[in-house]
Formats: structure tokens, C-alpha cells, sequence
């Protein structure tokens, strides 16, 4: 298993952009949170295969919040980055905003944290390049990432005590 | 705004059952971890209309793992309780296993804490009834959606200082 | 092709329940009758693969009415269990309730009755489990779908007389 | 409410076809039964209503054999006629067909015959046009009908008193 | 390469009818110009197949306009003949209708021309049989696509040079 | 009805990417012709919005050719920007690339040329900003606008001509 060459961040940046379509939404008129969860989830996947050129898994995904509703006809933008990479794993973040179409109007209604696996053919975990940093930016959410990474063993751990309990 | 009736758990509680169907998989051939979230949510969310007897909106979802992939053909099961309900929000805990038709055999593949806060007609928050705590499991469930909900506050305070600096 | 050994009714039973979403209904605002056929098969299918740990197919479904709307926003139940077991073929029985999620009002708005054929790998019949009857409830059932099964014979006698005359 | 002009079966007819797509089938690669039903179910209201010119709701649909799968990427053809029209009620057949799309062959995989009611604005049972007989076919289809009408009707009788014993 | 036996444009025209549902619609309530070029694809592609007896891509689709918009819960009709056969290329025209479901008012809503290749098994282009002219109409339209091939080809030309300048 | 003020090509570019999911595709597992445009509809769609900040209606797309197939699991990039307004209606163009996840490559597989007119609550045509002529590409991008439109015209002349003769 060669170590491939490390990459920037911003070589496996996506945006993507979605209406909100009637199916989308709740009777209240708002999207769904399993809808916005499931755009999430498609749009990290997209960065983390760009940075591996593999297939992956979702591993994990972090506490999500919706700080705003989003309405039937506005928009959803998503933005997605690579945040860490470890051995096989991959830390994306995504940020999500809501636009209003008639005023331009952009709110920011969730930050997003999951972890992926890349996988070989044969479906076993294989290596991922380093991560380049090139900004400060970069940097700072490169440690954060690190932090929440130790959280979440820590949790894991934590849980897995729970478990054996119950 | 009244204060409506105590409820048991086993008011709200909800199972279902869905069959992996083409579109829910990745290229391979496992299910999509937004599909996942997306089902947990709605189960979720029928347990927390259950207890309120409102529309409900879902605020938070807690770390999300996925412990084993699962294959197109096979079930996706999720079963859904309140654990715990404050002033106007609830936590609900899903269980997703995940079941071969041909052998029957099941594995857990995620757990999911869901924050929900009930709403009136006007999208008001609204009081929710308390839960009523009738087995051991009732008990020990609610005492750790306590504490989950004091690592919440404090997780949510910690993200405010970060936005702050950001 | 080996007798597999008997099975109880309750091993295979299933339960399920969806929210209504838009997409579902009709611009009365109500459940298109479609939809509900739609998940009366997937659910009754589950029990049958379930019973027969083989892959099914749907054989025929018997008369199916509708005794009120469901509407946007209401939750759908579906409760399945296996009714009957000839050779290679099974009977599922499907009770379909609404569920006003604001007032938890249950209405039963359907009864269905569908056959499966199980089938191996190359998609040929296979036998299934005998159905072990554990309750008066199990027997009477049975009971039933024995003479739904020769009215259907029947019923399938009489049309090919039909066909041959048209 | 007055009692609209007859019409003729020919001014309602309709014939749609369908290509099966992915997410339309079950892990053998053939057409889900209950995706079959809910085009039958949409054919058919489409001939309800344009018989009616009002919102039709569907209220029963017998006995329905799959004597043959639909393939993925094959096509699906349903073609739906009015049978019979009473006061406010409407009997419609559909005859569903699958094509192969490289041999051209054609199979008869099905016959439903679902019965509608009109609705006007405020969901209240509205007048039918009566059904003007043009061709030997249609007074023979209308005969047919009438007698499943008659068997129906009969079958709701014994399923009303099961009912009541269960 | 065999050249099959021609064909008369009768043996593959296709008519399809669709009910516009709330997830076909934009905030107006109107169908998504999307939805209806993905309805005309599918219906073309039927027309394309019947021809050819052979898997068929989409290369192109000339201009499509929207002369009206087709509202929730009208239906949406659409009539696909092939106009013209190449050596291993179609053009199929498509006419879009919309029908009032009260009413029964139709309008022409758009005309589409596409133009298809057929494939064999390993994705090659492949011979479809030569169009037997048996109607004025057809003979017509058989010169008309023949001239908007010819422009096609022309505009094809144009946009080379445009590509190569920018 | 006032002229809004002018606004430059930036302010509504719109950039948004899609992982092609299996019901997406046709059986030789290339994206379907229709599921592309759709695609291009509402990212196009969302341009025009953003410019005109009202809702929009596409009035028509232009000739389309897809230069190379999709395939299942790889992305399609969608970016739309306005390259000419008028009064009250928009040309936005849309290129189309495709990328493979594995290995990084893209191919630019379509480019479409869309126009939408912005609509005010009551559903009337209402005026759009100016566009800000920035750069030599928009320079150059709205004189080929005006060309098309001008083309377009004279299509529109010579379809109803055409027509009046059908």
C-alpha cells in the first residue's frame, strides 16, 4: 500500500447548489432535516472521493444543529472541505446556508462534520494522501479537526463502556 | 399555555421496517449514509409528534456512527423511543439494525439521538407533556439523555466561542 | 428440495408506519391509492421473506378497498403477517390504519390479502416453512385464507373460461 | 345535482407506457408489484376523471395476477377503458402489457379492474355521465362489470358480517 | 453489418399520459420545464427503440419551447414518432399536450425533435432499419427533419469554429 | 413597473455538482438524456433567479447535444451564468461536465443555452436588471447571446409558418 502524494485542500473543494422542491418539505412548508442530511452527506462524500480518488464510506457524522428553517422554493447551497486526513480516514466539513430567491437573502443554518473511509476494490480501507496546508484557514480548521478527532475517540470509548453495560 | 398530561414512553414508541431499494445504494451496492439519516429522521420525528401531538422540528441530531454497511436487497429496521422530554423539546433514540432476508440475521448499525421541539399552528414552541418513567430502561434512558443534553449546552457554548474567533 | 421445518406466525410479522409526504398525494391533499398498494407490497413482501428466507414475488393481490382518505401529513400503518403456507406459495394479510399525528385518532382504512411465490436462485419456486398455528387467532386465520385461496382458484377458473371466449 | 350527458368509453380512453427503470425493481431485476399497482392506479384515474371531468378518489380495486415479471429496461404498457358508470361510481379495466424493447415481443401481465368515485369541490360524491355503448365490446364489457358490481357487493356483505365476528 | 428490413413509422409510434404531481411542480404550481424534457427523452427513446430493436443514447435535442404551462393535477400527453432513419441514427419528434382534467381543454404546449444513435451489446453504433414512408404526413415530415438535419449539421460546423476561437 | 439597476454576470453564477445515483441511469448505466436536462433546468433556473430575484419560467432551451455518456457512480458539474438580459427575459448558459471519482479526469459533455422570463406574484412578465458587461469573456458571451436570440427569432418565424401549413 503506497502512501500517495499529499494534496491542497482546495483541490477536493465542492459547492453545490439545490431548490427546494415540494417533496423536499414537511407540512409546515420547511425541508425536511433527513432531506438537508441526506444533500450533506452526498456533497461530503464528493469532496472525500475527490481527495482519496476512491470510493468511500461515511464512518461518522458529528452533532448536526439547524440554527434556521429552510423554505419550499428557496435555495440550499452546500459548501464541502476536507478538514483532516489520517491513514485511511478523512475529516469534511460542510457548511450549509439558505438563500431567499427573491431577496438574496443568505442565512447559515448548519455546520457539518463527517468522517469517511476510502476503500479499495475489494472493499478494504486504503491510504489517502496528506493534507497540504496552504492557508492559514487551512491550519486552523486542520486542529480543530484534530481536537474533534479526540473527542470523538473519547466518545467512542465512552460509548462502547455504555454498551457493555446495557 | 398549559401544561398537558404525563405520558409513558411506550405511548410514543415507533417501529418500521424498509426494504434497501436500488436508488438508496452507492456504487457499492451499499446503502447511502444520507439515505440512513434521512429515515432516522422521519422515524424520529413520528415518535416526537407521538409524545406532543404537534408538528415537531427537528434541532439537533447527536454523533451518528455507522458500525456495518447495509446491502441493497436486505432491511432496514428502526425503532424509536422518547428518552427524554424537557419544556418544549424531546430527545428520541433510534436503533437501526439492519437484517438478511435469506439468513435473518440482524446487526446494529447505528444508534441516533434526535433533539425535536414541538410547534403550534402559528410555528410557536409549545409545551410538551413530561415523560412518565415506567421501567428500569425508562429510567437509566432518561438519566443519559440528561446527560447528553449537559454535553449539548456545553458543546454548543464551546461552538459559540469558536464562531466568535472565526 | 428439502421441507424446511414449520415456523410460527409471529417469526415473520411485520410492522410499519411512513409520514405522508406531498409527493404521495393528490391534489385533494389525500394518499393516492396507488401509493398505499405500493407500500402494501413492499411491507406484506418483508413478512413473506421473512417467513420463507427466500426472495419472493407477488402472485396476485386480492380485492382491496379503501374506507377513508389518508391525508398529508398523517402517518401511514401497515401490519403484516403471514396467513397461510401452501408449497411454495404464502398468504399475507396487511391491516392498514391512518393516524391523525395532532389527535392520534386511528382509523382502519384497509384490509389486504397477497400472494408470494418464493423463489431460489434461478428463480424457480421453492418450498417454504409450514405455517405453526400458536393461537385461535392463528387457526381462524388460516381458516380463512384457505377459503380465500379456493375462491381464488375459482375465481382464476372462471376467467380463463372469459379469455377463451373474448 | 343535475345528471351530465352520456358519454361513449372511446371519449376516455387512454394509453400510457412506461420504461422500468431502476429503483422500479426488486433485486431479481423485475418490476416491484406495487410499482405495477400504482401505475394501474394513475392509468385508470386518468380515465375516471376524463369520464367524469371531476376529482376521482379510488375506492376499490379487485383481484389483481401478475402472470408474468417486467423486466428492468423493458417497457411497461397499460391501456384503461370505463367499463360501467352508476350514479356517482365508475368500474375502469386496465390491461397491462410489457414489451421487450430489442424482440418487440408483448406479454400479458395483468388485468385490474378498479372501481372510482366522483368528487366535486367540497369531496362530496358527484353525478357521472352514464356510458353510451357504441360497439359489441363495450355492451359486453358493461355486462361483465355489472356482475363483478353484483359479486363485489356480495363480497362486501360477507366481510362486513367477518367483521363483525372478529 | 446487416441492414434490417425497413419499417413503417406506425410500428413504433408511442403515446404516453402522465398526471402532473406535486413533486413535477415549481412555487407557481406549475410543471418544471425539467421534468417535462425528461418526460419527452423517456417517451422518444421508446419511439427510438421500437425502431431499432436496439439500445438507443440521446445525442441531441434540437430547441424545445413551452408555448403554455401545464398546471398540478392536469395531465401532460405525449406522442413520439420516429421522422426520419439515418444509416445508425433517428430523429424522433415529440408532441406535447396538456389536458385540463375538468375541462378536457388540451393545448399544444411543445414540439421536441431528438435525435438518437441505436447500440449494440458493446456499445457500438449499429444499422436501424430505413423508414417506409406510407402517408403524406410522413413523407412530409420526413423532408422537414431531413432539412433540420442538414441545419444541424451546419450549426455543429459553426460552434466547432466558436470552440476552437474561445 | 420600475428598471432595477444593472447587475454584473458574477452576482448570479451558480456552480452545483451531482453523484450519479443508479436510478439516474438507463441499462447500459450511462445517465439518461432527460435526467441531464432536467439537471440543467434547475441550475439554469437558479441563475435566473438570482439575477432577476423573482421566479422564472423557462420559455425555451436550445438545440443540445451530449457529446459523451455519464456513468453511473461518476459526478456531473453543473455551471450556469446569465449572458443576456432583456427586458424581462434571460439567456443563461449551462456547461455540463462530467468527472470520474476515480481518477479525477473531467469532460466537458454539454453545453445548453436557456430562456427564462421573470414573473411578478400575480404571474405577469416584470422587468430584469441590466447586465454588467465585466470582462471580455461577458462581452464576448453577450454577443453571442444576441446572435442566438436573433436566430432564435427567426426559428420562432419560420415554426409558426411551418405550423400554419401542418
Amino acid at each position: 500500500m503506497n502512501t500517495p502524494a499529499p494534496k491542497p485542500v482546495s483541490a477536493s473543494r465542492v459547492e453545490s447548489i439545490e431548490l427546494v422542491l415540494p417533496n423536499d418539505t414537511n407540512p409546515l412548508g420547511n425541508i425536511l432535516g433527513g432531506r438537508v442530511m441526506h444533500l450533506i452527506d452526498i456533497t461530503a462524500s464528493v469532496a472525500a472521493m475527490r481527495h482519496a480518488r476512491h470510493r468511500v464510506v461515511t464512518v461518522q457524522m458529528d452533532d448536526l444543529s439547524f440554527h434556521h428553517p429552510i423554505k419550499l422554493g428557496h435555495f440550499i447551497i452546500l459548501r464541502a472541505s476536507v478538514n483532516y486526513a489520517g491513514k485511511t480516514s478523512m475529516e469534511v466539513g460542510v457548511k450549509v446556508l439558505s438563500e431567499d430567491p427573491l431577496t438574496g437573502v443568505q442565512e447559515h443554518t448548519s455546520s457539518a462534520y463527517l468522517t469517511f473511509v476510502a476503500l479499495d476494490e475489494d472493499g478494504q480501507p486504503v491510504s489517502v494522501p496528506q493534507l497540504q496546508l496552504e492557508t492559514e484557514e487551512d491550519t486552523r480548521r486542520f486542529a480543530e479537526a484534530e481536537e474533534r478527532r479526540n473527542r470523538r475517540l473519547a466518545a467512542r470509548e465512552r460509548a462502547r463502556k455504555n454498551e457493555n453495560n446495557s
